[in-house]
């Protein structure tokens, strides 16, 4: 659509993209908000799109409303998106091929204008682009009419006019009359071949459509520079100790990325850059915007002509626009709110489709760079939005998709984070899809360690556990999973009640950052053997595992495994509001407390040894419940919380 | 959005719903693209849409583009859209409420205008309805500057202008000031009571917003009345032996419905009505088009002024109608292609959250009818469209929403679906998500069994079983489970060979109708209880599950259940292209000759007395898929295959 060629033309200042927008698709909410692609394009920088809206009239069984609607309405409509129309209109082949040619020079000659005219003033400004509207008969030069009833220039001319050639002599009949209408005979010889006059009016080599470098992006691709990474890590002296933003550091990586990668590197998001906490990415570019620039714009909405940072509320729109990059030989980077991924499902799974198709089907494209899609401001940490920005279920999506180009990633903290990207980034042809909350979190892992950590996709985190005492006899009493960054925060706090509460019981600490490292290698890339994930998760010991998303996806990726049947999961089940965190958590029961309560159901023999643990569990869910509502906040303790496996106090 | 509010207002002749659109949300393209509600407005049978676009010109950190564009752009741009916009622009609040006054009072002046105009002459045209800019300040009357920066007027005003007033006294000053400039001594008496002069000024009743009926729809709801479906039932002497267009008789049925139910029932589809064969419909009510309409149309368009199935290629615009008019106390039903139902997959989660929210927190909101959508097209007969129209995830999205509000069927024939919706359209505040393919289909059951077949949830076809000897010792050998049109043949079929090559195999044919009849009753009301589980699905037998969608979603619903170990599900797996049936099941092994591989591998002690019928079911493989790719069609045994347990042939 529109808003793929305006990726396209992003940072490729020679080129025009022809968009041919249908009118039916026109009427779809995504086509319809990305005319508004002129106001990101700059004439400098930039190449130019030259839409052509073809109203032939008709869907498939309805006409369509911008060909019915009077024709001032829709000149008003174009201009007021902020294009310049060229109508070319009529139903005789001649002519409008004429009409159409001159229209197509006379819109090339002004993009070229405008062109000049920027690039020798050095100014640029948002012009009037020229775009065409084509309004031709459907189903043009088929059959008029096919038993009785309109189909040139009606909705029945969609996908097969003549139905039933084969067993009804009239469409027969009117199948060969169509065909030889074409003159046949002008255009081919003797032998079918086509007649060498005409052949000489294709274009050669890479003016070919399909042979156009641009239609097969990876041939233009240069491999991306990432910088390294160590400048943004956050210092971890010590697990569990420190508090910091997930996402400051990777919008300080991403903005370096852009400084090494000048033309081939975007960011998109919809008005969350910042809200997202990836703002460090301004201090290397701005937020591209070709409309009016008011004087207070100059004290922080660090707008520009040549930004890099794409913004406009329609993900629909920007998702387009990375994809059109992408797909144009170039990287790009997709951030939103966790709850509105959804929006983009669509875009997705047909953009894994066609990854997945290009791997099979068509060896001859070359590999393009990841649809990177970061999902922030996650279910867990709602304090402000409450209900309607609580779903974690893009996740589940991306699983229906195949393995082969479909990877998830959710690093608990900012370092696994900068990890993980330092890994995906280079990674073609897959969508990455990461999942990493914007608040301050605890962090975990060194940059080596969580590189470590991303390699191997599950970490057996031995600081955290105490199960390891060198007699290979011994296997854990339980193993308490977690992925995500505030799963992983209640799990550690639960481990930590729990050595204080039982010292004898010995837990193992588990934490994923590769989603698919749960599920066979045989289904995904990322998958352990299933000899890795019976040491690691055990063959009859009980998993409590506590999950970003919703807990059946675990369920579901792990079914195979042997010790599946041991396998307790803690998600979302849509129980929130605008909760304090702690409160949120144990509506899902995938707080400390709960946990805590689990590993007492669960663990052979504890039931009833540990039934005090258990009721003070259940007293500081209340208690902590009642500080919720009363304070608005978490309870001291809970919010200044830190790993301290020897120390007392929950 | 608009398209809420052009909901509310279809068939309540009296009723003006103003919407309010932000302009941060106007980007959006289903925003975009809802202007044009217009063009299905009819000012004789329905109320009136005042939308007030709101230029306060800032999003979270960004400018608006509607509020950056030339004000001659963003005229010609509502012209376009067919708005006649009236102007109120500045910050002085004094005049500014005047200037609103008096543009609410022409704007609803028009409105009335146009409606009497038409209902006298009773000629229905689309008129130019006129609408509302308000440009004003964002953050207008708050703090002008803070800490030196721009709030009132600028993006700096979004949520929080003073973030940190407690412990910043130049914060506080400021908020103390931006509060004391309301005037509170005016406005309320020395015990903080608004005076009685400005507490006379609220309307009273249900003029006041809250109490509006049209805002709590469910008061004004009625029963819908459902004609007997016994009219439009296929007749079925025998199970297996004809096909029919399955969705057919529901578009009868539709069509009674909406003459029984004339004012309060429309159906929805994004130009599809027709493609997924409702168009039966149409005999009793046309397509509302409120543009231009030529002689052609009068040719099988179906389009009226005052028609009652709305299609725009817009799911979108669609749904928020359909939402609109279900939340103002009517009945609505939306139809799409099921790989496209994903586009609306955001909207589907907010309208399952509000329903959800409703019933825990709001017991005061009257309950409104059932949000229905029918997934068709399906993913398994793309003979012409192939793989991008191949994703039956919806509903795993679906089950990610609580199970109070989410109810998902998936009829195998034409009476069962007519049965599903003879229970779905009368259940309230739910969401029915019906998959159900156009093409014709095999016919199993009567509209009486079928009735009984969406009662039970899951059906034991004793008929197609041959495990029934009357001894309660002998459980069967195998369990061929079915969910969906296309699966339950291939079951059936699979069943067929088995009987005739291995008739002393003991199989169980379990149909599914009803999805989440395979959880547990814990966690949906429609679980069937684990005795009765265990009961149809064995505690120890191979359970061969053939199903519609994503096979994970089975192991999901199952995986506590006794027998769940035994499960082996078959669906699809994204392996697809424009193949005839029998290829695309066999890409994804969901085709009778796997299934039978399936049933020789797991069944304890028949592989390798049944290595010759393995070798034949290879042999089919291979030999049906060479002749699809000869013919471009399945073979005619495959084409017309009936059900016939005792006949030889495959």
């Amino acid at each position: 659509m529109l808003s793929h060629a305006c990726g396209a033309v992003f940072d490729n200042p020679d080129l025009i993209a022809l968009a041919c927008v249908g009118d039916g698709e026109a009427e779809t909410g995504p086509l319809a908000t990305s005319w508004h692609i002129n106001k990101f394009l700059n004439p400098i920088n930039d190449g130019a799109v030259l839409p052509v809206l073809h109203l032939n009239g008709y869907k498939i069984a309805n006409p369509t409303i911008l060909a019915r609607i009077p024709g001032a309405e829709l000149e008003s409509l174009l201009r007021g998106y902020g294009w310049e129309p060229i109508f070319v209109e009529g139903h005789d082949p001649l002519p409008m091929h004429r009409a159409m040619a001159a229209a197509m020079d006379a819109a090339v000659d002004r993009i070229l204008t405008i062109r000049a005219e920027a690039r020798r003033s050095g100014v640029a400004q948002r012009p009037l682009w020229p775009m065409i509207v084509l309004r031709s008969p459907k189903g043009w030069t088929g059959p008029a009419r096919v038993h009785d009833k309109q189909v040139e220039g009606f909705w029945r001319a969609h996908q097969v006019p003549l139905a039933n050639p084969r067993q009804d002599p009239e469409e027969l009949r009117l199948l060969e009359e169509w065909l030889r209408s074409y003159r046949p005979a002008e255009l081919f010889d003797s032998e079918g071949r086509l007649v060498s006059e005409l052949k000489a009016l294709s274009p050669l080599g890479p003016r070919r459509m399909g042979s156009n470098p641009h239609a097969n992006g990876g041939l233009l691709r240069r491999k991306l520079r990432l910088p390294p990474l160590e400048t943004y890590a956050v210092a971890v002296a010590a697990p569990g100790q420190v508090v910091a933003e997930n996402t400051y550091p990777l919008g300080q990586a991403l903005g370096a990325t852009i400084a090494a990668n000048p033309h081939s590197m975007r960011v998109f998001g919809p008005d969350e850059t910042a809200s997202n906490r990836l703002q460090a990415i301004y201090a290397v570019s701005k937020k591209v915007w070709m409309e009016e620039l008011l004087p207070e714009d100059a004290g922080g909405s660090e707008l520009a002509r040549d930004g890099r940072v794409v913004e406009m509320l329609s993900e629909h729109t920007l998702v387009g626009m990375m994809e059109g990059y992408l797909l144009t030989g170039r990287y790009g980077f997709f951030h939103t709110y966790e709850a509105f991924a959804h929006v983009i499902a669509s875009m997705f799974n047909q953009h894994a489709k066609w990854l997945e198709s290009c791997l099979h089907h068509a060896p001859w494209r070359s590999p393009i760079g990841p649809w990177n899609c970061l999902i922030s401001s996650t279910v867990w940490r709602q304090d402000h939005n409450g209900f309607t920005h609580q779903d974690p279920g893009f996740i589940d999506l991306a699983g229906n998709k195949s393995g082969e180009v479909v990877r998830v990633y959710l690093p608990a903290d900012a370092n696994s984070l900068l990890a993980v990207a330092e890994s995906a980034l280079h990674e073609l042809n897959v969508c990455n899809i990461i999942v990493s909350d914007k608040q301050k979190h605890l962090q975990y892992l060194t940059l080596e360690q969580a590189r470590q950590h991303v390699a191997k996709g599950i970490g057996l985190w031995s600081w955290a556990s105490n199960d390891d005492n060198g007699s290979a006899a011994d296997a854990p009493d339980v193993v308490m999973a977690c992925a995500g960054d505030i799963p992983t925060k209640e799990t550690l706090a639960a481990v930590q009640i729990l050595r204080r509460e039982i010292p004898a019981l010995r837990i193992r600490v588990l934490n994923v950052v590769k989603l698919f490292a749960l599920t066979q290698p045989s289904e995904h890339p990322h998958g352990i053997s299933d000899r890795d994930f019976d040491s690691l998760f055990t063959c009859d010991r009980p998993v409590i595992f506590n999950f970003h998303g919703y807990p059946w996806l675990i369920h579901r990726l792990t079914y195979r495994r042997r010790n599946h049947s041991n396998f307790h999961v803690r998600g979302y089940k849509e129980k929130g509001n605008i909760n304090t965190p702690l409160e949120l958590a144990m509506n899902n029961q995938i707080d400390r407390f709960n946990l805590v309560i689990d590993v007492i159901d669960r663990v052979d023999g504890l039931g009833s040894r540990a039934a005090h643990v258990k009721e003070r569990m259940k007293e500081a869910i209340l208690s902590n419940r009642a500080h919720a509502h009363e304070h608005g906040i978490d309870a001291e303790e809970i919010r200044n919380w830190r790993w301290s496996p020897g120390a007392s106090g929950s």
